[in-house]
């Protein structure tokens, strides 16, 4: 397959011919510390803005601070000390939050969390597409985000995310060095079942 | 922007210049009922598999039958009637299930569907780059699907995809052919929030 990256094409070899922006993105943790600005942080939130949701919804909510505003530390101080400890290298730090409710009838909205999972996505793959790197994390106190972040009642805060410009694995401790490569995946026949489930 | 596809331009303008398959995909529900073969939907479901997931736990299950299958009629029974109007002329629907809980530990698993809206999004956009169209619903029968496609405890269903060729809109009933354009989104202020969110 073309178009694979260095670092990248000796981890994964993806079994079908798709688009190498899929396999191109992964999750780094190392990051330099430089700032972005909004020409190359803008697009992203573009990007997810068009992911599809159930009755056009679109319940994502992106709460940011890049390392220049004031919140900045606020959101940092959210993240358990194994993220924060390379994520406050990130340009800008996200906060992603979904609206529980349609806003056509306010009625309980079952796929709040998958759509903007989908929005998520789109965000990583337009990164990938300007360099940046991105990294999502579950790594966080959901009850602070919540309350310092004024998340009103009826939204979920689904995940933080780190952006930022890549840098060498050699910046990170020595243990996180260790985990620094594109992950593998399961077979495909783990994840995929003609019919109903298997047995 | 370049890069837009005719139908879509008349709909959508993007603020960003971000990439057009972003852009370009949309959930029409026009279908040819034309079959779709292995090669054209396979790297569909590989794309799917290199979404970002926690832990890399991969929780995504892709449970699917093409219109020669016997499941298939199945399949289209979990629809609820609005759907299965035009989604039966689907070449692959995909029933898409999320596992709760990590590999590892066994412990619930916070993002599984947010996770899981991630791989879809891939999955639509490669079906976007092959010249397929893609059509998530959550309007099917939810138990129904989990109880006939043998869905153990501790894996939820997230919803169905309709996977197809592209027909021309007249080939809907004049309802639906009123609503068979790309949707345009919220204003990005409407979803993007400097620091916290807003009072």
């Amino acid at each position: 397959m073309e178009g694979l990256r260095e670092e990248v094409a000796e981890h994964r070899a993806p079994e079908e011919d798709i688009d190498s922006l899929f396999v191109n993105r992964w999750s780094p943790r190392a990051m330099t510390g430089e700032s972005l600005d909004e020409a190359q942080y803008m697009p992203l939130f573009e990007a997810a803005r068009w992911a599809p949701s159930s009755y056009n919804n679109q319940h994502w909510r992106f709460l940011y601070a890049t390392r220049e505003d004031e919140e900045f530390e606020l959101f940092a101080d959210l993240l358990i000390e194994a993220n924060r400890e390379w994520a406050e290298d990130a340009g800008v730090l996200v906060t992603l939050v979904s609206k529980e409710t349609f806003d056509h009838n306010g009625e309980h909205a079952r796929t709040h969390s998958f759509d903007t999972g989908a929005a998520w996505q789109n965000l990583a793959l337009e990164a990938t597409r300007q360099g940046l790197v991105t990294h999502a994390m579950q790594g966080l106190d959901y009850e602070a985000a919540a309350e310092q972040l004024n998340v009103p009642d009826g939204f979920s805060v689904e995940c933080m995310i780190a952006i930022g410009e890549h840098a060498p694995p050699e910046t990170l401790s020595d243990e996180l060095q260790e985990r620094e490569f594109p992950s593998d995946r399961k077979p495909v026949d783990e994840i995929l079942h003609r019919g109903g489930f298997d047995d």
